[in-house]
């Protein structure tokens, strides 16, 4: 039986992997009976893996978070990567992470997006893509199953504890009442993007929340320097979309049913900004966590952390109200 | 510090656990220097915890997907239920779970909703209670979550991996185009509801995706005789909603751009029901994960599974489309 998330994906051309297979061995060591679990190919001698790419998933922060067919997998695997330009754990995290599953080497964008070492080392030892959160929640990560599965490269995923799975029942508000997601991304050269505040209008004519992930790479081009957005930051760029916008309205499509909606939705919000009352979420899923739910003006001057978040809820209900009633400033 | 992921909430008026803390503790066990964490409460001896309530997400099945967090407070509570009625592990899971961390009791909707014998030993004893995925997603949970505060019994939350966080990328579709999510349900007394298929062409008008969960209830009453939807029930189910919709179309309301959209959405959807693509996602995140790309009419002669959801994509992009292939029927 193979270890519960540990999925193999479908693999083109490489019929010597085809039937790679895992055995769960189970001991029991020590007066605590606590039992292990680890994750070996069948017929292998010692702890390590197949030749491949597995991506795992290490949850927000911290190993406590991780669950265990990760740790094991990050432990038996020939080398260990680190994604660090999507989502970050803090340092202090990532060297117990190290201190327990052995040495980690950071790779940034390009590394991933053009992955000829990554996969290269691949064909012949495995390779443990570490990524904050789930595995696959990035487009990118997607998009290197792909490129694995077209050099016939085995890919494997495990997946973890996602901020996008946890955070909306962590403040309170029904998973069913959100809407499309969205980022707010740093102003690149000045310029700003008004389409995560369109995404935020649709969704709330329409009754629905909205998650909001923030940025942490000014240069918006994953080689360093990943500097995760503060509320300020978000408040700033909020507003300056929401100025921009207001000036741009007149230029919005007026062809189908859903463009006059997106209008008033837009027309609406841009009038509404000053009132709008958003929920800050810091550090979610890690000891740090705070939850705070602030009017914008406030959201300005809110406390930094390290990763953040923002909920921009639409009319809550009275079950939901209660909810958040626990995260407003006393 | 707080073992990661274990996040106690605000309490009122229980001054004496406001300052409930936990150690962690860490040690290296036999020759693998495999290192456990365990978590308890700071100056107590052996391992019990706190009185009071712990949520605890075990994830999608299987021990080696919960985290390291969860099995300890799984193990540690003097009392462990398991919320059997939104969603289901398989009986062998449960088994070896059982095996793992000590008796489990199954609670249902009436115990969980009015709680008060779980608060009562709650107040006296660490109760944990089991969550399949994560254990804030389903409203319940954070309706239970606000009662224990209203209690006074401290109520802490341990995340798990949730289908919601893991299924969209593990479809390949970006998580950018998800709309809002909707639950297929059984029908009751042979009434249906259509508002999930008014969801679903909502999104679609939108260019945005659809996850639908699936009913595990046949009564709706949550007390016992849980038989999740299979494929063939699903297909029936929106074949039904579909037909229902083109007779009602009229009685939709017309009083606002999103009414109209609305109508628009609907309209389209019922007739083109028969060509709709969906994305059929069974067991995830377990060993037995299966993922077929097919159409509505092969949906109802598709494989049954244990615990099925589906999604309807929108219009794919060109990555998105690539990512789909690999789940098509040979």
């Amino acid at each position: 039986m193979l270890p519960k998330l540990w999925i193999p994906q479908p693999c083109a051309s490489q019929p010597s992997l085809a039937n790679f297979s895992l055995q769960r061995e189970v001991s029991l060591l020590g007066t605590l009976k606590w039992r292990i679990v680890f994750a070996m190919p069948r017929g292998a001698s010692g702890l390590s893996m197949a030749a491949g790419l597995v991506l795992i998933g290490i949850g927000p922060g911290g190993i406590g978070g991780m669950t265990s067919d990760a740790i094991s997998a990050a432990k038996d695997a020939d080398y260990r990567r680190y994604e660090a330009y999507t989502a970050l754990w803090s340092q202090e995290d990532l060297e117990s992470l190290e201190g327990e599953i052995g040495e980690i080497r950071k790779v940034m964008r390009p590394e991933v997006e053009a992955p000829v070492e990554l996969l290269a080392l691949a064909k012949t030892h495995s390779v443990a893509l570490l990524v904050v959160g789930d595995p696959l929640q990035a487009t990118t990560h997607v998009d290197l199953q792909l490129q694995a599965l077209e050099a016939g490269v085995q890919c494997t995923v495990i997946h973890g504890v996602a901020i996008t799975g946890l955070v909306t029942g962590a403040v309170g508000l029904s998973n069913y009442r959100f809407g499309r997601q969205t980022t707010l991304t740093y102003p690149y050269g000045g310029w700003i993007a008004t389409s995560p505040l369109e995404v935020i209008a649709v969704n709330r004519i329409q009754g629905l929340h909205t998650l909001a992930l923030l940025d942490l790479d000014p240069t918006g081009e994953g080689v360093g320097g990943q500097k995760p957005m503060q509320p300020k930051d978000a408040a700033d760029a909020m507003e300056r979309m929401a100025l921009k916008l207001s000036e741009t309205l007149g230029e919005l499509p007026k062809d189908s049913n859903f463009d006059l909606m997106k209008i008033e939705a837009c027309n609406k919000i841009t009038k509404d900004f000053a009132e709008l009352m958003v929920v800050l979420c810091s550090d979610m899923g890690t000891p740090e966590q705070s939850i705070t739910y602030l009017s914008i003006e406030e959201l300005a001057n809110a406390e930094n952390g390290r990763l953040h978040c923002i909920i921009i809820p639409s009319e809550p209900s009275d079950v939901e109200l209660s909810a958040l009633s626990r995260w407003s400033k006393k």
